[in-house]
């Protein structure tokens, strides 16, 4: 996000990008703060994502769970929230039938592994309603997945709430299972007023008394199930809350628990551009410089950890891709690869190596090209960088979801002169690694 | 906003973004569709702001109404919301004691020109108080600012929400001097319930009952004067809602208005994004290519008005911005000047222009220079531009609030290679305007 503060002095926020927003491996238990390691679930859980919305409010034809972000639909980030949970069995996702075809192939292409796809009802209560039959149905074992034993709790979310996160899911699947239901709440935004049918102020709701409800909410799958055995056509049709089903038809006062902010739900267009945002800021954190083992490149990664470290992005400097140095190939990181000879054979081998790891599948990444010339090469004409041999490679690396760029600067044996070099090169990293421009691969910038 | 859907159909939706973000001249009485000329406010209307909120809810230091879009604090992109509104009065900005000096410089910086700023209470009823205390005062005419009449009708707004348009205050402005109150309402986005102390469900309302109350809302001066003079010290401390004062001290039943989507508040830091973004786009709808009278350059432009088309940009086509075009220099362009020679001299006139006509003050634009050369020259390395010309010229540039980056293309023989070339163009030119990236200006692009 390019948001520029006049008087930037830190954040002390209750968050509300996740710390990994279904993109990244299952958080192991034990390490966070939040959860420790006592913390396990001992009973299985499974999940309801009901995704059959129409779109309506967001005003586009295309259903918002189904919009694109970076080149994935937003239903695959939700559901790899829940993937990378260790203890979550299935996730049941709960389209109209039209959709059918559209969501299987969502789970094949971004391979997804926990997934059963329903077709849905007419109205949301008849399509969670469907989830949950399905979830207690005998099911095939497949190669791939063994069979899921029927749940103790279910969970149902919405498909556009992508931020969930393993801490809060935990939270609610613990209540749920001593309690028989819950539900997340936040503070409401805005007073809520009654109006009468002339549509005059009736009055207003004192707003301390009142929560919106949001999800997820959890249940145990036996309360879940007679709530719908139980509930009237009218109910079906009508009715928005599984909470007040719970209570009207089982007796089940809910636990209400605050979530935190990551909590918000899609609904509008301008939700669409703030979950763009959230997205590219989390993919943009971290990158790793490349040194290739060369004294003057690594003087050059040194300078620039420092001025990128000042534009609030992590960078680690490592010579290769070779033995422990691996594990940079499977996470989020973005990769700059210093060169001091204007030959671009490093990037290709980097380019093997992410297309061995699969690690562009789920969401892009960024490869920058710092070509770095000795300073008595200006004037070698011969030795300048061809254009076209970047523009080639960034064309074939972008079919593979890489987005490359190249950036070109001299060495500069005035001290002040390369100090500007230098941040001009991190400002022009950062900006390309947060904007992932498709439409500027294989340009060769100038620092 | 670079959010692509998988099936992209067109929208037909409730529109968020406003057509004219508080950034563009007064729309004309009558030339609307939605406001028929006769539809003119032939009373006194004034406005309270109030703008003291810390921020607490986004999370930053620096509170949300300051915060930088492209270089302006969200409260000023407000403040001309209502200042392009000629039936509108005064705007009185109510801001905490610390604030009002930054507020008195954001005005000056800004040639806001109605405006008056109040320092305000220690909560939010006895910021809007003051505020209207402040309209009932009499007021010592200043040079720029012929003293107000005492407002017949006071709107409340937010500073935060930044996209309130003319069509929804006048209806506003209409319904309070009628009712003596009306207020904006949109539909609940989640089901609101009631707690218990314990923090279980108790009940959850019936959504079609209830309203979120929203802002604007209008009273008459004498309504809202009264509503504060008879309230409570408690109402002052903890009430959070204007209409159940008038409703309570005046027995004034506000008439309800359901408003646009474009009523949003900035709340939580996701909204600094998506406000971002609306801002971005609203700048980036329409560009205008400069051909110099050349007929390559013409050929040119034609080709890339299709291909841009195509991308949702208007692109309007002149050769320079003599006698009517001058028009140009005054509303929301972007520039695209192609030049077949190397030198950028259409460019220093462009800036020049751009500048007597304090065009930037605003808001950014992004001027393109797309040097054409013809094939043949593409042997005679005398004729590449002299990359240090365009980065002095943007460095220059962007002091004064203006991006200015290059495209070189080469006239192509052969139309498929040609056709490559220009969609490529057109590509590069919507992701610079759209993007506005400050660390890419100067930088010279390959097509």
């Amino acid at each position: 996000m390019e948001v520029n503060h006049i008087n930037m002095q830190g954040d002390n926020c209750e968050p509300e990008r996740p710390a990994h927003p279904g993109i990244f491996p299952t958080r192991e238990a034990g390490k966070s703060d939040d959860q420790p390691a006592e913390c396990s679930v001992d009973f299985p859980v499974s999940v309801v994502l009901p995704a059959g919305g129409t779109g309506e409010r967001t005003g586009l034809q295309t259903p918002k769970q189904f919009c694109s972000f970076l080149g994935r639909p937003l239903i695959s980030y939700t559901i790899q929230a829940f993937e990378r949970v260790s203890w979550i069995q299935t996730i049941v996702v709960v389209v109209a039938k039209e959709n059918v075809d559209l969501m299987t192939d969502i789970i094949q292409r971004f391979q997804h592994r926990k997934v059963r796809v329903v077709p849905g009802g007419s109205t949301r209560h008849r399509s969670i309603c469907n989830g949950v039959l399905a979830l207690g149905e005998e099911e095939e074992e497949e190669e791939e997945r063994p069979a899921a034993d029927r749940p103790k709790v279910v969970i149902i979310h919405d498909a556009v709430r992508p931020f969930v996160e393993e801490d809060f899911l935990y939270k609610i699947a613990m209540a749920a299972k001593e309690q028989g239901a819950a539900g997340a709440i936040r503070p409401l935004v805005s007073t809520v007023i009654a109006t009468t049918s002339e549509g005059y102020l009736d009055h207003s709701l004192e707003r301390a008394k009142y929560r919106a409800s949001e999800m997820p909410q959890g249940f145990t799958y036996d309360v879940i199930y007679q709530a719908y055995q139980r509930c009237s056509e009218s109910d079906f049709e009508f009715g928005t809350e599984c909470l007040h089903l719970a209570l009207q038809y089982c007796g089940t006062n809910a636990k209400l628990i605050q979530g935190p902010p990551t909590l918000w739900k899609v609904t509008y267009k301008k939700d669409l551009a703030a979950a763009e945002s959230i997205i590219k800021e989390t993919l943009s954190r971290s990158a790793c410089v490349l040194t290739g083992g060369s004294a003057r490149a690594l003087a050059l990664a040194d300078a620039l950890q420092k001025a990128v470290g000042a534009l609030g992005m992590e960078l680690d400097i490592i010579p290769d891709l070779m033995g422990e140095n691996t594990r940079y190939l499977l996470k989020e990181w973005n990769f700059i690869q210093v060169s001091v000879n204007p030959c671009m054979s490093e990037v290709e081998a980097l380019l093997t190596d992410l297309e061995a790891a699969n690690r562009a599948l789920l969401h892009p990444l960024v490869i920058i090209w710092v070509h770095l010339s000795a300073s008595d090469e200006l004037s070698v004409s011969g030795r300048v960088v061809e254009p076209a041999a970047i523009v080639d490679l960034a064309s074939a690396a972008k079919l593979r979801n890489i987005l490359l760029y190249g950036i070109q600067l001299h060495q500069s044996k005035d001290a002040e002169r390369w100090e500007r070099s230098v941040l001009k090169v991190a400002e022009i990293t950062s900006a390309l690694i947060r904007e992932k421009s498709p439409a500027l691969v294989g340009q060769l910038l100038r620092a």
